[in-house]
């Protein structure tokens, strides 16, 4: 099976054997990470440009480093709020980006589609979403999957726990896919005013007692609490919600032994995760840092036709 | 003919043969945007700082992939408010820049003549005007005479007609003299409160009917429309700025068949141009910004000695 | 004798041969400044993250062309004030950038001993500091040290006036240190409420006579005066400042005949400096800025072990 897609906007159309393509694929840029020069010449003469108009310094800075290391010229598309205003703007830019010579966008954006609506406005580039609104992140939801994949290897009937605020999640929709896709069962918990009304649509169990839902899990999935959906009145205060859905060493003992502990980052310490359980044996969350730029790599690469070394 | 310029700061001193070196140049490296592998190593080692005092992500962002494409160093220095307050201050900068090994500097600035000023001050680097206050943006008339060659072939005895705010507009001030310098006819038009008084030394007929002044042209040139200027009362409404002065397909009607739209981005939809022009067969924007571009690239080029592939 | 040092914090435990393992292999480094391809591959394939907290587009850049010049991948992070707040989230910040590949981080940060704390929570990257609050600004040290050693040669017996504030001064506390490590004699002038109380303990002679301190000097480094320390009523106005402290041609006079103006940059024209010294003969000004990317190049070879050409 060889690569057949242009754009990534979301993984909620990819089958099994996309996501085994991209996970081999992967693990061929993770070794390049472990290499004295980290460098490869696979994109050379390609240019890719971020164009984030929500801040996100990390994923940003991922899908930087990937196009770098694999010798792409990497543009960081300043997103100035006036100009994001109206769609109509945004089209334009990216137009004007694709006749600079972008041969893939990535673009964040806070609302939902927006991705969808560019892959079609698009001639030659490639559009990568880097996350839309409540809606998807698809290349959190592959670094995960990786993460997890190159620990436990098969995935096939291993249960995963996303605990959190599931309501607002891009995440947690896509990490959904993704391990269902893969063989995984999915159990939801946290909160009932942070679950969506549509929770059975999701294709996963909802269990609102945590310690049941993470009963036995492989993975421990926390989502990051944003703290105005506080102010909201979602939750109380964010010591309760680290009392009831805070990850503790005692929480974790009752998934599996060895389970591993995965976060999107940035970690809220004492909020949705406890700091020994954040820099614990078991967690996980440095190493999806890592996959997140393997990922990405792997994703550019195979979107941009590299060239083998 | 060989490149005899160290900085490019106006084309009013250009003469003909210059913008035909600096077109065939141009086309060449037009040809590298083509490539699967868009990269070039003639400026390997040359440093390019670009330093915008005025925001413009295009602008800049075109220069620096032209810097990149060519695999210069490229630089975007922050240009804060404070440190530009005083011309003392930006003196001290670029020479900062120039210690720092900058081989050409790119610079934006708000106030007429700032590009002079450096380009006097500096001992080594090359400055490019990347557009002075209402004074001039070489690189623009560049592009859009490389797009209008390309297009047409020799521009002699072409009618060039330039549409909106000629007043505040650097860019009709540098096209004017790049069309006119290459044989071709220019006449302007717009409301009188957008005209410069002495707009009988732009060297330019002015005709404030729009129809007579597009009747027949091979290019329509439209500016961008400031919605400042309306707050400033210098014209009624957006709508009413449309109605007399938009191109729409009817306009467009009176021009030559086929005649070039052109536009120096980003354009305001439903303002000086109609949508269905922008996006029509006869648009040019995009094409321009892909010279853009290939313009930069030649021009540093030919300014920084680039060594032959 | 090789180099053994994994981060740079401080110069304060340098002996007088790392000063000199550093001043040559910055000289090795200052020749490719001269080359017309200003490109070594030696870093090809590694990963330098500048994170600036507090605004120096000059320092930033200074490392950013000096990892670019050595074929490094250079990622500026942007700080954002709100995940600045805490440094359990600077922590994870670091902890993030070396997951993501990066070899060495520089920061800048407004808090003293920052880049301690970070070093230790490193595994693998090296740390820079880029100036941490009033403390330490060592590539600043280093860069002086060398600028005034590449024209004197041997710095033996040489003395250096440093005048200005040097109570918030981390440049004077690294520059005190550097000088007399290598056996120059340090004296300090300046008002005596821009004096540490604890002058005594900087191992330099305090003079309040600002030409009885300058008397004989090879060496007259102007610091920069930050004009909130006036509003903070340290001193007077800025032309009283000038008066008493400002370095003018008559008061040069007093110094050793040719002796070299320094000054950390950027300058106030007429404030600390005045004008005709800072354009003349003997400011080495510029000479420093050249010198900060060379240093910072030898740094960032020695500290990344770079492979030889």
């Amino acid at each position: 099976m060889s690569w057949r897609r242009k754009h990534l906007i979301d993984v909620d159309d990819w089958e099994r054997e996309d996501f085994e393509l991209l996970l081999e694929q992967t693990s061929n840029m993770d070794s390049i990470l472990d290499r004295s020069i980290k460098k490869a010449p696979a994109l050379r003469g390609k240019i890719v440009v971020n164009i984030f108009y929500e801040p996100s310094t990390r994923t940003r800075t991922s899908f930087e480093i990937a196009g770098k290391l694999l010798s792409a010229d990497v543009i960081n598309w300043t997103a100035s709020g006036s100009s994001a205003a109206k769609g109509e703007s945004l089209r334009d830019t990216i137009w004007t980006l694709e006749a600079m010579g972008a041969d893939a966008v990535v673009i964040r954006h806070g609302e939902v589609g927006v991705p969808y609506y560019l892959a079609e406005k698009l001639k030659k580039a490639s559009v990568i979403n880097g996350g839309d609104g409540t809606h998807a992140h698809p290349t959190q939801a592959l670094l995960d999957l990786y993460t997890a994949w190159r620990e436990l290897g098969s995935l096939d009937g291993k249960k995963v726990a996303i605990v959190g605020d599931i309501l607002h999640s891009r995440v947690a929709r896509s990490d959904i896919y993704a391990f269902k896709a893969v063989g995984a069962e999915v159990y939801l918990s946290g909160p009932s005013t942070l679950m969506p009304t549509d929770i059975n649509s999701l294709n996963a169990m909802y269990e609102p007692n945590i310690a049941e839902a993470i009963e036995g899990a492989d993975i421990v999935y926390m989502l990051r609490i944003q703290r105005e959906r506080q102010d909201a009145g979602l939750f109380p205060s964010l010591d309760e919600y680290h009392r009831r859905y805070g990850l503790t060493d005692k929480l974790l003992g009752k998934a599996k032994k060895g389970a591993l502990v995965m976060h999107p980052g940035p970690i809220n310490r004492g909020v949705e995760i406890a700091s020994s359980v954040a820099d614990g044996p078991q967690s996980f969350v440095l190493k999806q840092v890592r996959a997140g730029v393997a990922v990405r790599m792997a994703l550019l690469y195979l979107m941009l036709g590299g060239v083998k070394e």
